[in-house]
């Protein structure tokens, strides 16, 4: 039910993700409005999709706590009960973050040795893709926080990408082990035994300047950098764009131009559309949970049920669950050794 | 003696910014270096510079506090000295940031008021330019910081611009007072205070994705925040050019579309050009310091002095010491209402 473009987008992406990667999804949400919805698609096979019905919807606007107590038939409430029941493999919301967020957490758990999950995603750079965590599903974090995000993001990045040992950086402002806030000086000091315990391998800082030519596979950094880093991203992108077409408008010649380098510019935005890359797991609870773009449109949506499938096949929750297991010990061992905050 | 390109680059901006802006300027080095570089120049009037001597050279991995101890006649202590003693409008260097800002608080000393200052810079926008601060002096911050840079921005943003009263932003992760972090949700609710009084115009959060779009005159944020917002923008313009040239390169169509396009891409990237914005000034300290990019070309450097002569005949020290003793005590009685950190 959630998602800018409302159940007529999801549905549209669900029956993308049937017809082109034949992953089978199990549609939650207003039984009526759902049924209405694949009316337009009168081609499809029958039984193509299960339908859950779930009386109640989760607005953009709802506070999580709100969802948590009184919401208890919406969608994301009764997906993510599937999940946990064993009866999905996945669970795709493009609805409300923060709801999203509470409701794995309250109903799928976190994965033992995890404390706070973290929300990951793949970002395009020039020498492949880096995959960085957390975005913002913790704004204040302590280093052992981002020791356990390095641990969780080798894991899924190993598994996505088939790397064995992905390089972990730790996002910075400069390139010395001495340079940062206090929580990166503490976290380096830390990820730095981790690394050479093997538990992951930690390559020292990437500066925010190297993020994307030449950063780390997995960058770990406290949900507010990420989300900054992400969103300023996005919002240089929109500037370039509007600034290069603003340009093409009113110059006849730089309209040629453009016709020609099509390719090249198609490339480019092709390559910085989130659309592709589905969704950002939010990693360290007990199951799939996969946190969709407010504004995906069909084929995001078709690309995140794809990737509950492809995560489902990989089994990444009992690889999670075997990494965390095995270094939760050191991991705490770790964490009396760091100092008190500096504040 | 300063910057990646040396005596020679510095010893050329100056003289671009003789003959380009009438800008008069001090060299301050070792004087036969100075002399040789000024020699390439022979049709230079006598008498355009004046030479400080200094001994000693600050190099880029020299520590902060062993320049304030051991390197006493360098030519960044010579040239403060200078401001210091009113032989000299502004300073202006492309040397070691760290050292340039130690020396600068020893030897000019804080504005009364002023806890910490900070370095700002101007960023291009798509309705204008923003004014951001902290951008990594100080990585940690208090609420009271995030004020005094607030009002230190609006001082400065209003003398360059010619605006009388501009917007005071809190660079953020959503736009509503609660989101955030420990840091911005306290400062959210002070600046609102300070907004309320008519210290500054505070408009609210502005998140990271709006930045570049529509984002406020004034962005204040800490300085661990700041760095990594500018190093990201710098990162991604770096990856899109690029990825653009890459093309370009393997693809003759969008080589001539480029060719076509030149202005549209020239008007893009020279909007995006640190080299004209000359420098940051470190705000907040008894005098004029000016902090040139590393990499900063002749360009750029004269711009950089231009910058020292313009802020000087304009009065920012005098506009910034009336401003802060104005508002010094409202904002240590916003500071004693602050609630302690929440770690």
């Amino acid at each position: 039910m959630g998602g800018d473009g409302g159940p007529s987008v999801v549905v549209r992406g669900a029956v993308l993700a049937a017809k082109k990667y034949k992953v089978k999804s199990i549609l939650v949400g207003d039984t009526k409005v759902i049924e209405d919805e694949l009316r337009k698609y009168p081609k499809l096979p029958p039984g193509t999709f299960e339908i859950y019905h779930a009386d109640e919807v989760i607005t953009m606007d709802d506070q999580p706590a709100k969802v948590l107590r009184g919401k208890r038939n919406s969608s994301v409430h009764v997906g993510l009960t599937l999940v946990k029941e064993g009866l999905a493999s996945g669970f795709y919301s493009a609805g409300n973050t923060g709801a999203v967020m509470a409701c794995s957490l309250m109903i799928l758990r976190r994965i033992s040795g995890i404390d706070r999950p973290a929300i990951a995603t793949m970002l395009p750079t020039m020498i492949g893709e880096s995959l960085i965590l957390d975005l913002g599903a913790n704004v204040d974090c302590k280093p052992l926080n981002l020791l356990q995000f390095g641990v969780m993001g080798s894991v899924y990045f190993s598994l996505l990408k088939g790397v064995e040992s992905p390089t972990v950086g730790l996002l910075n402002i400069g390139e010395e082990a001495v340079k940062g806030n206090d929580l990166t000086k503490r976290s380096h000091v830390m990820l730095s035994e981790l690394g050479k315990e093997g538990a992951i391998n930690f390559v020292g800082n990437v500066e925010a300047k190297q993020f994307y030519l030449d950063g780390a596979d997995v960058v770990v950094c406290d949900g507010f950098t990420g989300n900054i880093t992400l969103k300023i991203t996005e919002s240089v992108g929109k500037m370039a764009m509007s600034s290069i077409k603003g340009q093409i408008k009113y110059d006849p010649l730089a309209w040629i131009g453009a016709l020609f380098m099509f390719r090249a510019l198609r490339s480019f935005s092709k390559k910085a559309d989130y659309h592709q890359y589905g969704g950002a797991p939010f990693l360290g609870v007990n199951g799939i949970s996969i946190i969709g773009h407010g504004s995906a449109n069909a084929f995001a949506i078709a690309n995140g049920i794809k990737m509950c499938e492809h995560l489902s096949k990989k089994d990444i929750i009992g690889k999670l669950n075997a990494e965390v297991s095995e270094s939760v010990d050191y991991l705490n061992d770790l964490n009396t050794m760091d100092t008190a905050p500096s504040i």
